[in-house]
């Protein structure tokens, strides 16, 4: 099987080195849109349109399976996406949420979901948590985690006067959503924060949910083939995937 | 005289409001490039595509002058900004080295230049400068302080220890050039970090460079006319205009 991974920029190789880890795919082909991201402070039509345009460039490869790694797209675009989709269309969102119900915790279970603000404004997570059962939910718009994590900022100062930023007037929840691709570079960090919490990865719930509803072979694929597309700066995509990859 | 005035998003509005407070045109038109923002983390082409569309955009309307507000694009695409406008294409760079040549300060006075990756890594400023026989000069990418001012954060201890980041291995310059249109918001605090200094403001030099190149009347609008434009969410960026400018 072959996936095109697609996301805003960078953040989505979080969910690519999931998939390499579980061996799924013989072939995964990424497009990050380096050239107008961050998707997650933009408008709804401005997501769709993108992520759109994305599908519309991989019809030039042959892919069996499209992963929307960006949380802001999956939060937007998935519904647009799969009615002119001719093959099935994953997201982030979806997949977190199953991934959560697997695991068996209490409906009672208090959770925080942190992301972008297009994915908090969605209210995709908690309403499809709530379809769920679980009602006891927070969720905090934490934009600024994503400039930090770009800038190579994974500890420090900045990081804790942020994360006391974001969390000094929450309760310590039971379970946090990274409901953002670039979060699980600081999940170290937003775990200590917190003093232990279950934390909920885009890349671990989708290999969570492929394996689930998509992959019907019991190949092991020890070398996923990778290709790396950008709309602007492939070479500097590539060497952030290096970086954080391998 | 009517003025277009070019930013990648809600920066150049400190470019805006310097303009209005000049009088010096009858009507201002704005436009941000809100869908694609930052350009300050974009490659050179990027940013030379993205500012020749722009100016293709305001050939809808019947301006005087082309005012490049952002840096980033200043930085990039003014040469190739020139070679296909039929009206004048100002940018806040050579403005602003013009206006630090006019304050008649010496030429071993210490510089600092700060902006995002792309207008620190064009040395744009730097080799103007140069011309002008500056020399003693530190040019630092600072590109997290525009997230930080998008998001609201103007003082306290995020800011305090992002500036401690950027700034502690520098010893205290005689001038600091805001080589961003975010700055001018956080310009306070970057003057109490190094206890006093020469600011450079992309808007005040604009207005120098525009009175003394190319306003030839002596009229003062008491009420320039300004209208908004946006590539997306036209609406946020008039909001943020009321809260900036007024």
């Amino acid at each position: 099987m072959v996936a095109g991974v697609f996301d805003s920029g960078v953040g989505g190789l979080t969910v690519l080195k999931s998939l390499v880890e579980a061996k799924l795919f013989e072939k995964i082909i990424y497009f990050g849109d380096t050239a107008r991201v961050p998707y997650g402070a933009k408008d709804k039509n401005t997501i769709i349109r993108y992520s759109l345009e994305a599908l519309e460039f991989f019809s030039n490869f042959d892919i069996d399976i499209f992963i929307v790694a960006c949380n802001s797209a999956s939060a937007y675009a998935i519904k647009e996406l799969r009615e002119v989709s001719t093959i099935p269309v994953v997201g982030v969102i979806e997949s977190g949420v199953l991934a959560l119900n697997q695991i068996k915790i209490s409906k009672d279970s208090s959770i925080l979901i942190i992301g972008t603000k297009a994915t908090i404004n969605s209210n995709k997570y908690i309403n499809l948590l709530n379809k769920h059962g679980f009602y006891n939910i927070t969720s905090k718009a934490t934009g600024l985690f994503v400039p930090l994590v770009e800038e190579g900022i994974f500890g420090g100062a900045i990081l804790n006067e942020t994360l006391k930023h974001y969390f000094s007037d929450l309760k310590k929840p039971d379970i946090v959503i990274l409901g953002c691709t670039h979060f699980p570079l600081i999940s170290k960090e937003i775990d200590n924060y917190f003093g232990g919490v279950k934390l909920i990865h885009s890349g671990e719930a989708i290999v969570k949910y492929l394996n689930n509803n998509y992959i019907k072979e019991s190949i092991l694929f020890e070398q996923t083939k990778l290709e790396f597309f950008a709309s602007e700066n492939p070479a500097g995509l590539k060497e952030v995937a290096n970086r954080w990859l391998f």
